[in-house]
């Protein structure tokens, strides 16, 4: 069932180590097949030298698992709530990975401050507000989708402009047209959160973002019909 | 004698550099056989290239060589305090890691400001009070145990909750149920060293501890009877 | 055509991973032959572990492609503008590295420090200044180039002398006597923003440029005529 | 001529990169014959990945060349000047590491924070005083030696208790009883220095030197006729 997007999920998540996001199992990668509405998701815990295609788990957005005979990630309740909440995505990451983390435990957005974050995100990638202790003492990881969706909402961002965000003392969640790109996207935060934290310790706390124009221009050339960067109609968002 | 812990000791403490926590020879795990009262360590001052499992040196709870040609560790005295006052552990490691020595070089626990830190460890990582000279001019490696000891009692930490410290201008020690877990919480602690360091930074000196609840949330998540991360019962602390 | 500055051109673009100096394909490195006035640029948008030295590009300096399939680099305008201001010199390379986008993003030069900057850049690394809304929205790339012109012919500074700059919110630019002369210089620029940041949060923000004197010895012991620097005449700048 | 020393010279030279202490070819080792009075050292700007140990040349202590076609490290006056004031060395390192670089681009010492420091630096690892212009305009490599050994005695320093410097707007020097003692000590003190910056920028830019018995007895448990770390009589300083 579904041996193309388990091959898929099974390759971003090995992407995780390859490009230094993760300490042990502390990540997870998805993918979404919209016509059946079947999740494909790393199983929880296991190590990534032993993992294979077919250890992925299969599950539906109710939650139930529908394939595989390991649990699936813990963090998938928080999947489903954003596959439901933003039908156009593909593809879904969850890291601890340093930089963004950073970011997350400081509870604060990662402000667009150059031309390689405008390259990926249209403005500054959100941090999630604090969680209630009812929300953390309930179904966790399924409140934990809904702040991430909460803020997008209140903040009016499209999830397709800016393809990630920070949870509050948590840690980064990124996602993509597909699975790749969601690892792409995660790369990419954690290198602007890199760039960021560093501004801001320079500027002594407080940095103006970088000017409207500059980031219309980078985004736009790279996203939507008028891009220009690149072989091809970019297929990513 | 005590093949296969000599086996884990001298895999436990590949695992040093194979995670960037050592330079040279500055680490050393350990691990006791609580049915002999033996401990298992590392050879002092041995180059982890050509370090072979039979080098590992065993020696009693009075710090007696029971077995093996090289010097152990210098720090011997100090895992023989440790073992002696948590029983319930079975590992134990001591690293000159570069953030987690920051931390210690600064007298400073690392506070508990994410669900990484949460995840592991059920609280902040103390660090130790100053030695006085008469602690550090007579048993020194044996009174570096106590001040560790004398934190956790002070502190009312039990050492199965918080599984390192940092000890007052010098560096960490972690423990575990096993050598391999107590290098795992190492390198988790150096993890969050680096985080909280950026945050401190950032925060220009001082930033909250995490929420209680979630703090509470993730450690039993993954600790204690009704964990639910991973594939089965946690075996590990 | 051209086939030894395109395999030239082909090699450099490949030192920008092994240098850590690119993520993805965040870079670039262009040569020019200057007798036909062409000039050799990597394409746009492709992996480095794809590409091969035929899928280098060729542009004449009005930037109409000569010979290639693949699109030229987006920052091909950028390119022709200090080809065509600066004569002497022979290679180009843009990246996003971490350190020089830092300053680019903070919008301040990179200072003279030390004598590893002495010994390439005989100055501060200037950044140019922001770009106008009019500049950003006509011919972008093009107008990149000009400011960068602006700033070396306002601040009267020889592009040999100093080969490199950064670009405001963007990232740096270098150049040399060849494509790969001016990785090397990107490397160093690299390196001497990483120790300059380092100095700047050390000292609080402000710090002293390092002696004239120290400065025009170290660049003068490599560069010019009396240099005594290594094995022969210098045949870098 | 020399063979073993010149084989001792070119690996410990090896060992610069390895440890990720330079960049291209910025450093250089080399190894005195007591007994001759000849050194041996790199050949100046001679890239790592094609250097043999016969490229190495000698010298000897009014620095003309006695064997070798390559001329020596553009450093070579130093190294001889530091020869004849430290008889008791053997080797001598000189690199641009990134975190020594930043404290003598920063013009201070790297103070003594904990026990890491303490095992191989009996003390603060000194900075040298800003050179005058004419010391710079003169015998400049020459007088970069003078300004070292003026540092050890105005600040009654024994080189072999505080086997290392920074030098002013420059970086470090260390030495060893041989060439590869030296190459530890340079690794040792890059890893003190990252320490030391954290330590510094966390408690806002001052932070107390660690207690004086604590160094002490670090230092004295490794070096000296009362040491009893490691497996023998210590051999290096």
């Amino acid at each position: 069932m579904l041996e193309n997007l388990k091959k898929q999920v099974f390759e971003a998540n090995m992407l995780l180590p390859k490009y230094g996001l993760i300490t042990f199992t502390w990540g997870n990668v998805s993918g979404i097949d919209r016509e059946s509405g079947y999740i494909v998701i790393k199983p929880s815990g296991v190590e990534y030298d032993v993992m294979k295609a077919e250890d992925m788990v299969v599950v539906d957005l109710n939650g139930n698992r529908i394939e595989g005979n390991l649990n699936p990630s813990s963090d998938t309740a928080t999947h489903i709530e954003l596959y439901k909440a933003f039908p156009g995505i593909g593809g879904i990451v969850h890291t601890h990975s340093r930089w963004a983390t950073t970011f997350a435990q400081a509870g604060q957005g990662i402000p667009a401050l150059g031309t390689t974050h405008a390259d990926y995100f249209y403005g500054e990638i959100p941090c999630t507000r604090k969680m209630t202790p009812e929300e953390i003492n309930s179904a966790y990881e399924k409140e934990t989708g809904t702040v991430i969706i909460e803020r997008f909402q209140q903040g009016n961002i499209k999830p397709e402009d800016v393809p990630g965000v920070v949870v509050y003392s948590h840690g980064p969640f990124t996602w993509g047209n597909d699975p790749h790109n969601a690892v792409h996207n995660a790369v990419v935060l954690e290198e602007v959160a890199f760039m960021a934290w560093h501004n801001l310790v320079l500027s002594g706390g407080s940095i103006p973002p970088m000017q409207q124009e500059l980031l219309d221009k980078h985004y736009l050339r790279k996203h939507g019909k008028n891009a220009y960067y690149g072989q091809k109609t970019p297929s990513q968002f």
